[in-house]
Order: C-alpha cells, then sequence, then structure tokens
C-alpha cells in the first residue's frame, strides 16, 4: 500500500499507527534500537525539495527498522538534466526498491509517482498539497499528551493558505472528533474561507495551539511586516497563549522562526509539545513504514 | 582486480559477469535480497562528477551485497580546495576501502588512481573515456532479450564523439560477435570516422537502436537545432524504427531528453528495453562488486 | 561522555585512546573490519562546514563499529532557513542519536550543543577553537612511529592564528612531555605571540615538523604572496628539511596546498608521515567512538 494521504488511511489503520508509533516511541528511548523487520529490503528517500528533519528522521526510522537505505542526492538530480519525473519513477522502479519516500514541491506528485511505481511510495509532502506523516505525528503527539483527541479544541494559526500541515493534520482531528479553528492573517488565509480569522479568537479556550511557520520572504510580499510585528499581530506571545484553556499546549511542526510566528520562551516552555513532536516524527515513521510493507512481507517472510 | 575498461576483462571474466548478472537480476525481485559476501568491507564511492543513476545503482548494489557504503560528498570535495588528485587517491587509500568506486570528468583518471590505491577500482564513467559497467550492462541486457549477441546488429546513434557509452558498449558487442554501426550529426561523430553517418543507414535492419543523450548545450552550439528538429533530423522516430528489423528493440542508457533523441512514445512503448538496462544496472554492478574482490576474499574468508 | 576539547581528557583516558587507535589500526589492515560494539546505535554527523575527509573518517569509523551512521546533509540545512543553533541541537536530540559529530564555524558551538543534547557530543573542529581528534591522531601518529612524545621536539609551523589544529594538538603534545615550538609569518601568528617566528629556527634540530594548511585566499589578502614565494620563505624546502633532526619526520593534516606549504617530493617521500595520519585518523575515531558510548553501553549491554 502507498500513504499519500491522510484520506487513504482505514480507521483500523489510523488506530494501527497510533498504537505502533507509542510502541516506537517506547522502543527509541533504548540504547540499542534496532529490528530486523525490514532486513534486506531498501528503502529509497529522493527529496526534491529540502526539508532536513523530515529526510532525517525518515532515514533512521529506515534503519532502526534494518533497512537498507539509499538517498537519492537531491542536486545531483537527472531531473536536472531535464529528465521528466516519470522517467525518474521508472529509473528508480527498475531499481527495485521496497519503498520509496518522495519529497516534491509539486502537489500530486507523490500520487503520480505511485501509479508508476511497484513499491509502496510515502509521500513525504508535496507543495501546498499534503503531509501525512506529520498529520499522523501530529495527532499522535496529542493522543500521547491528552490520552485523547475527541473533544479538544486545536488551534491551527499562521500561513494556513500554503501548509500542508493545516490539510493533513486538520484531516485527521477533524476525523478523531476534535474541534478545528484555523486562523491567520486575511493574505495567507486560504481562498473562500469564511470562518474567523482573528487569532485571539482562535486561541480563546482551545486546547492545543498549533503555530505555523511563516516564510519570511511572505512576511515582506503578502504583508508588508517586519517580523516583530507579524509577532505581534499574529504570532504566540504569553499574552495570547494565556487566552488558551488554563492546561494548553502548544505545538509547531519546526522549523521555527523564533520570536516571529511563536516567542521563543514559549517554544522553550513546560507547555510546549514540539520536542515531543520530533521524536514522534521517527516513531510514526517507522510505523508508517512498518505498515506500508506489511502485505508484501506477508508474501515473502524474512528467512 | 580493477575495472577500468571493458578492454581488461578477459573472457572468462565477461562470462562470468553475464552469468552472475542474470543471476543478481532474479535475486533483485526478491522482496528480501541481501547477501553477505561482501560483509565488513568498505565500499567508497567519489563521483567528481554527477550521475544520479550510475551513484544510485553501485550504491544499491554494494549495501545488497552487505557491504559498508560511504559515499564522498562530491561538493564538500578536498579538490575544491586545490588538493591533487594524488593526494585525494593517497588519502581514500589510507582510509583502507575495499573497494572504489570512481567517476570523474578526465579520461584516464581512474587508470592514475589505481594506481595510487591499494584496492580495486571501478571505473564509473572517465569523462569521454570509458563507462565499462554501462556496456556490461548493456550486452547483458541485450543477451537477456535476444539469449545472445553475437550476429546481431546494432546501431548506436547520436553524440559518438563525447560518448563514453558508445566506446565500452560498442568495444564489448564488436567482441562478442555483433555488427555495431555508429551514425550521428557530422559535429557529433569521431574525428576521422568514415562510415555512413546518415542514421536511417544505420537503423535499416537493426536488431537493436539504441539512441544516446545529446546534451542540450550541444545541440545550439554544434548544430544550431531546435530539440524538435534534432529529432526529425537524427533522433528515433516511429517512421524511423519502421526501417529496424520487425524485432528491433530499442535501447537508451538514459537520462532521456524526451523528443529530443527518442520519442516519448516509443521510450515507453513495448519494443523498449530501457528500463530493463537500469534494471541490469544493478544487476550488474554486483556481479562487478563481486568480481573484482574475489581475490581479496580469497585470502581473507568471513569468519 | 563528550569529547569537545583536548582538555577534557584525564590522563587514564588518553592512554586508553591511544592503546586503542593502535588496536583498530591493525584492525582496519584486514579485509573484514567490522565490529558490533555499537551495534543498534545511532551516530549522526552534522557538518556546517566543509571537510571531507573528517567527515567520511568518522562515517567509515562508525560503520566499522557496527553503528547505523545518518549523515545531516549540510546544504539542506534548516539553519538555511534561520533555525538557531538551540532548535537544530534539540532537534537533533529528539531524534535519539547516540552519539552526535558536530563540525562547526564557531569556537564553542560544540560546547554549547553539548549542554542542549542527552547523547555524546563529539567535536569534530570549531573554527579556529579545536579539533580534539585531529590532536589525538597526530599524537597517535608520532608515538606509533617513534614509540613515544616525550622529548620529541615538534615544530608546528604556519597559519598558527588560524588553526584549530595547532590548539589541540600542541596541547597534547606538551601533555606527553614533547617540545613544541610554534613558528609561521608574522600576520598567521596569534597574536601577543613572543616566540621566534623564524620557521629555520623552529625547524632546526626538529624530531617532527607539522606544516599547517594556509588559505590561498590568506596569501593574498594577508601576506601579499605568491604561492611560491610562500615556499621559499615559510613552507618546506629539502633545504629546510636538512635543519631538522637527521631522523625527523613530516606531517601535515591535509588537505595539503603541494609546493604552497610544503614541497611536493618531502611530502611523496619516506619521511613523510601524511598517510600515516590519515590511517590513524579512521583508527582514533573508532577509539573516541568507542570511548564515548562506554559508559552508556554499561547500562545497556547488547541483547
Amino acid at each position: 500500500m502507498d500513504l499519500l494521504s491522510t484520506r487513504d488511511l482505514s480507521d483500523e489503520q489510523l488506530d494501527y499507527l497510533l498504537d505502533a508509533a507509542s510502541h516506537w516511541l517506547r522502543f527509541n528511548k533504548q540504547l540499542r534500537k534496532s529490528d530486523d523487520r525490514l532486513a534486506g529490503m531498501t528503502v529509497l528517500t529522493a527529496f526534491f525539495e529540502n526539508s532536513t528533519r523530515t529526510l532525517m528522521s525518515f532515514d533512521i526510522a529506515a534503519r532502526r527498522l534494518g533497512a537498507m537505505v539509499s538517498n537519492l542526492p537531491v542536486d545531483m538530480s537527472s531531473l536536472a538534466k531535464g529528465e521528466s519525473l516519470h522517467d525518474t519513477a521508472v529509473t528508480l522502479d527498475a531499481m527495485r526498491p521496497d519503498v520509496l519516500v518522495l519529497r516534491h514541491s509539486q502537489p500530486g506528485a507523490p500520487r503520480q509517482v505511485a501509479d508508476w511505481m511497484d513499491c509502496p511510495v510515502v509521500n513525504a509532502g508535496d507543495g501546498t498539497g499534503e503531509h501525512p506523516t506529520q498529520g499522523l505525528l501530529d495527532v499522535a503527539t496529542i493522543k500521547q499528551h491528552f490520552g485523547r483527541a475527541e473533544g479538544l479544541t486545536v488551534a491551527i494559526c499562521g500561513d494556513i493558505r500554503h501548509s500542508r500541515v493545516a490539510n493533513s493534520t486538520r484531516d485527521l482531528l477533524e476525523r478523531m472528533g476534535a474541534n478545528v479553528r484555523l486562523a491567520g492573517p486575511a493574505a495567507l488565509m486560504p481562498e473562500g474561507h469564511d470562518g474567523p480569522d482573528g487569532i485571539d479568537d482562535a486561541v480563546r479556550g482551545a486546547d492545543v495551539v498549533m503555530m505555523l511557520r511563516v516564510q519570511r520572504e511572505r512576511l515582506e510580499s503578502d504583508l508588508g511586516d517586519a517580523p516583530g510585528e507579524y509577532l505581534s499581530r499574529y504570532g504566540l506571545t504569553a499574552d495570547r497563549l494565556a487566552l488558551a484553556a488554563p492546561s494548553a499546549m502548544v505545538m509547531h511542526p519546526g522549523p521555527m522562526n523564533r520570536d516571529v510566528e511563536i516567542e521563543g520562551a514559549i517554544a522553550d516552555g513546560d507547555r510546549s509539545l514540539i520536542r515531543q513532536q520530533v521524536e514522534m516524527g521517527v516513531a510514526m515513521r517507522m510505523a508508517v513504514l512498518d505498515l506500508v510493507t506489511i502485505e508484501r512481507r506477508s508474501r515473502a517472510p524474512a528467512s
């Protein structure tokens, strides 16, 4: 199976991933942390867009499951020589990988690639499209902390328009019964959005405040704001966080612009789940790599 | 032993490689595909020139044989700091790798490096020089499909002058009894070439039509052609392919310029062996890594 | 434990490392050279500054000890997106590596990072600060050749001001009872240095002459010298080497500028320990990775 969108997951698969990620989270706290379920299998990562933390997270996850990992060096990519995505996909497929982890700037590219390839494809972010493993690690982090997602109010604030995080995380949260509020500067909200875009309104009473990264380029071009102005108008300050529920927790998919979309002291404080998100990231990617290969492995047990 | 040129291979070694590649081709179709013959051995790749597919192919091949693989990051290369090739070779050798896989823009560089190093060196392409593993995978792909190379007519078409593929593949094909025809634009033919350089003449009746990549830069500088013009004058179109033998197959070492040197529909069609070439590429590199280390391993059996 | 500075090492630890490196040096001469003491452990390398040879040396060392190695691709680094060093450290830590090997342009950065991380941190060079594994491999090479460092006179010559090698190597040599002389062009000596800065004086009677790399940029900006002038005024020529002790040996941390700071023939001659330094580099990094993880491993034996 592929993991291209959170919408591809059945309820059973979602439950399985949440449980499994919790298992791998404990597993990764050990000194010795290698499993052999992917022994003899090749995981290829092909990141046609920069993303250190997602790449490292998948790389470490795959190795801990015993896979051989080969990372396509992006800057050496044949794409630079004018090869089409189709031809790159066929080429990679012919090398007989067992999983392809793909990051691409074009929404929908992973689904296209999955059509052309025999092996499972995991979408590691496709432009403004989706980022299913981020969504999964976000809800797993929430479930880990609160014991549930159902009934919680989650405010997702910032550059909603350009964020695949908002898409994937929101989808899963709503499926799991959370109440999601989106808020951000008008220029960074999706077209046709009619909800309240006031950050204060979104944060008020929320159980989770999830701040999204704002591209510094957009600060100037779309907003005409200095970084400090962004913080006071749209970012998470101590004053604004005081509007949330007393036990509210703060999240951010990273990398953060400190003191732009979030006050540094909040990111480092004891209401932050940001570090836990990264930790859950490796665990969830282990769960995902396990899940997408289960079917293949059932056909060819380890010898 | 080193593998620097196809001319270094004895007939016995060539036969061994063809048989072994066929074995690894089947092996790679399994889910679990790891062997331990290179366990405890270090394979270094040093690519001083971009080549995603060749690098990935060697990387995967080495891992599937159980080797530890370290990839020299080219952009971080000491060469950029003015270190000579000799000093880089001595440095790499002192790290005690068991195989060095080298891609370099300078013809002859791998042979020089091999003189300076204690471990086997595999030439992964040296400028306009040779590309022995490409030649090997090409003839292995032909043998896999036709059952033989002897007696076949192979047309190699395109930028013959700048292609190491033409050198290595042609050498092996002729050794194996195939009849090789070279054709391309006059400006891209080797100096002193006196054969027919008409593409149509070369393709007529051929059993295999192998199209070479043309650098887009050369289209303008050497030919003054637009891409579409190149296709109709020198590329592989359906009309031109109709001149070949009824059972003729099409090859391309990749990456392709679709609709420049080859019509996209032909590349994707059922007369294309292009995907098979990539698949054979990993298999052949496994065979090569096995062969060049046999002697060393016989002196130090796995414990 | 961390390895941030040579000054962090107790005498017992220093002795242990010298003995262990000698063991791994022999080990690496075998064909099969893998150990499993770091099995199931993740070694992360994060090089925020280019250094091919140091990176490769650590990468190979970690793999030979059985670790899983993930290399943070520097050019894709989040730092480029404005993430602070603190946030990068917290992110890496949350992935639960067992060792972080860090190269950074900022002196003191590794110590800061070590404060923020749970796992051992090894300083692989911090700007003009320190380079403890280089210092260790230098003294281990000297001890390997001379049987001791005590009582030897070592001349370190060249760009002393900008060299972390001088700092770390000098510290260890003096601790081990060697007599260290520093010499270089006045513009490249540390401020306040009052010793003789004549190269000839430093080399005269020395047992070891260690030449440091001079940045080509500095040749012009700080010295106004052509490369050839540098060699005759400050570099190691045959005439100058004749001033040293009859059994004197030559070292260089690499990469060399041939015929700038050292005559090519000397580097390649039988009085050169340069290749041995590289070879000891891998061995010493194996010893270091072993040492910094001993404590953790004693708490969680391999299963």
